[in-house]
């Protein structure tokens, strides 16, 4: 199947500086595609810290429960990723797999099992032919280095129709350090999380608690606030890595105040990533922001968010352009959280439709007709209960879609 | 837009007799559509009895609120229905319209106003021009008794694609009595309860109470086990109706022994209509059955089949024929109910694909293929943990629901 790049990607990958204790080798392993590469590797200096967030889904990966078992150790000294099969649901099978390709890994870099981390994507279901991983690993390693961020993000996608990358920095203390991250997802993308990988790396010095609690909060806002599809995906992964070659002083909480200026990149960072997969949501022809005020608390703004960016009626309208904003009332009414309908009020591209529980006297209908044709979708709901509030991004749901999920076996 | 009739249609109206106690008229308001039948009115013997389930909506509609404020009455004289309009979110206009139909027909009709029913579908958010169904009472008045099933089944259509009825029969005691039911619904369908409304008559003699201790458990397996897109509406009604003109004796109770047969006949006319929705649902190319067992308990067992249903990557994938139960497991895994990933077993169309975790062995696809490119698709997972079992009924997501709700404004 051959699927066109998303009218919403970005004109082009970013231009991304050199994160200094990284160093990234991809190869052809031929898991399931071919003539593209499947495998990355990424060695990590030693002492480079690691978080993670993981899938909530109940019926997770072995790669994700085995990252799971390897985080509280803190430490990480290389990450690998194919791409082709997610080596989820593949029963004991699975965990030798994982066990295979993680010992591979450390023999041929010489660290500890322990302080290594997988992700796998695709194909649930299959047995993963980790053979062709472990096989790849000579090479790897002899490549180290030669790899960019492009080709690190080339190498992870599966249905993705453009590589994602983004960048920042930040001072801590008078230190400079930078912020990088790749991501891939484009389907089966919900919270928490999407069928996402999401790793970001840094050169600043930060232990591994602190990074959780600063990862934490900021995939809460941004990864964990995108929906595509409503799917959850049993391999969703984010983690970041911290490799302490910036030299910048230990931050002793995630609440030290030197930390402010990290905080606020880390949240862009995370934000870019997370807008970039729902750019390239299966199918999408228009990138939607939904913002809720007014609601009982943060966390009910949320979750009626998402019922309105999970509605296919919601979605199949901004697809069709229509601002149905009956649509919209329907989705707030279902989220079954507190709700006035004769408080509600609704604004589409800034122009406000309904208040009170009822269309506006003088509604006129033709600057919301322009904004649905744009690109870019602002819904804003006000429950008018208390002042709880959220953002939630997502993208429509057009004949794309059911063209990439229903003749494709991804 | 002209819709084709749904592929998954039965092949006729069912040849319904009358329920005495009952009398039908339908007219051509025009509160939307032109060159069609979108108002009913039913007028019912004296000590009818009535029982309701209703939208669990936040937002929920005028007349559906009207409808829980005349419940507890449990006296039926009336039921006027419209389509077109679901005076949905419409304010305090809303109510006013509610207002004026149920006083204009308690005025026609000669009964109490808080004996009358109504109900709306079509279009949220837009004012009910309610001027035109109070003007149609007298025309309706004078037809009483002139339409048939058919023609009320007609008349509260939107965007259906065939009418829907349905019709049992059942003994309690030594008297036989009848069961008939219309339903209207194909989209914004999901528990509890879909954009639907259904409407049962008996010629029984059954009091409120029993009436509701009958009806609240039949919906709770039929009309509140199926999905066509996860959305619920705002105007969800479903009403059972009883004439008392058949003779039987009073049943005490809901579990009075005398009703078993009754109950049989209530589940099967629900679930039948329950059924059509689906059949009709927006697109629809596969009516899909999803069993599951061995959940923690019913409701977790219903709970994990309707995130089955509700899931566009399991619904596309039936679309295109293919039994890619991948998806399915990760379906389970975002129900947020207890599962062991390594005990999950999964068959289709009655061939077992998966056991402990992972594909079987000797999987031969041929079979499942060619259940696949049937119309009936059957689903069964077993969650091996404990004995929870529930069925939801779904249908696939196809182009076709794209091109209904994004081309068109209901």
């Amino acid at each position: 199947m051959d699927l066109q790049k998303s009218p919403l990607a970005p004109n082009a990958f970013p231009n991304m500086p050199e994160v200094s204790g990284v160093r990234f080798a991809t190869a052809e392993a031929g898991v399931k595609y071919k003539g593209r590469t499947d495998l990355m590797l990424a060695e990590f200096a030693p002492q480079t810290t690691v978080a993670g967030v993981f899938t909530q889904s109940k019926t997770a990966s072995a790669p994700v429960l085995k990252c799971r078992e390897h985080l509280p150790g803190g430490v990480a000294r290389a990450l690998v990723v194919n791409s082709g099969n997610s080596n989820a649901f593949t029963g004991k099978r699975g965990w030798e797999s994982v066990d295979h390709i993680l010992n591979a890994v450390a023999a041929t870099l010489g660290c500890r099992e322990q302080d290594v981390f997988s992700a796998s994507t695709g194909v649930i279901g299959e047995p993963l032919p980790h053979d062709l991983i472990t096989g790849a690993m000579p090479g790897l390693k002899e490549n180290l280095g030669g790899a960019t961020w492009l080709h690190v993000a080339d190498a992870i996608m599966t249905t993705d129709t453009y590589p994602k990358g983004a960048t920042r920095t930040a001072v801590i203390g008078d230190v400079t350090v930078t912020l990088n991250g790749i991501v891939k997802g484009s389907g089966m993308i919900a919270p928490d999380m999407a069928t996402m990988l999401g790793f970001m790396f840094t050169d600043a010095t930060i232990s591994a608690d602190v990074l959780q609690d600063l990862l934490s909060p900021a995939a809460e806002t941004s990864f964990n606030c995108i929906t595509v599809d409503s799917d959850t995906s049993t391999s969703d992964t984010v983690m970041l890595f911290a490799t302490g070659q910036a030299g910048n002083a230990q931050p002793s909480g995630a609440d030290d105040p030197m930390l402010a200026d990290f905080k606020r990149a880390l949240a862009e960072l995370s934000l870019d990533l997370a807008h970039q997969v729902v750019r390239d949501g299966e199918g999408a022809s228009k990138f939607i922001a939904i913002t809720v005020t007014g609601a009982e608390d943060d966390g009910a703004a949320k979750r009626i968010g998402l019922a309105i960016a999970n509605s296919p009626l919601v979605k199949t309208a901004i697809a069709g352009e229509d601002a149905n904003w009956g649509r919209i009332v329907m989705a707030v009414g279902k989220a079954g959280e507190a709700a006035d309908r004769d408080k509600l009020g609704i604004r589409v591209g800034g122009v406000q439709l309904s208040q009170d529980g009822m269309r506006v006297e003088d509604y006129d209908e033709t600057p919301v007709t322009a904004h649905m044709k744009g690109q870019n979708i602002a819904i804003e709901v006000d429950v008018g209960i208390a002042s709880g509030q959220a953002t939630v991004w997502t993208c429509d749901l057009t004949h794309g879609y059911i063209s990439i999920n229903a003749d494709y076996r991804s």
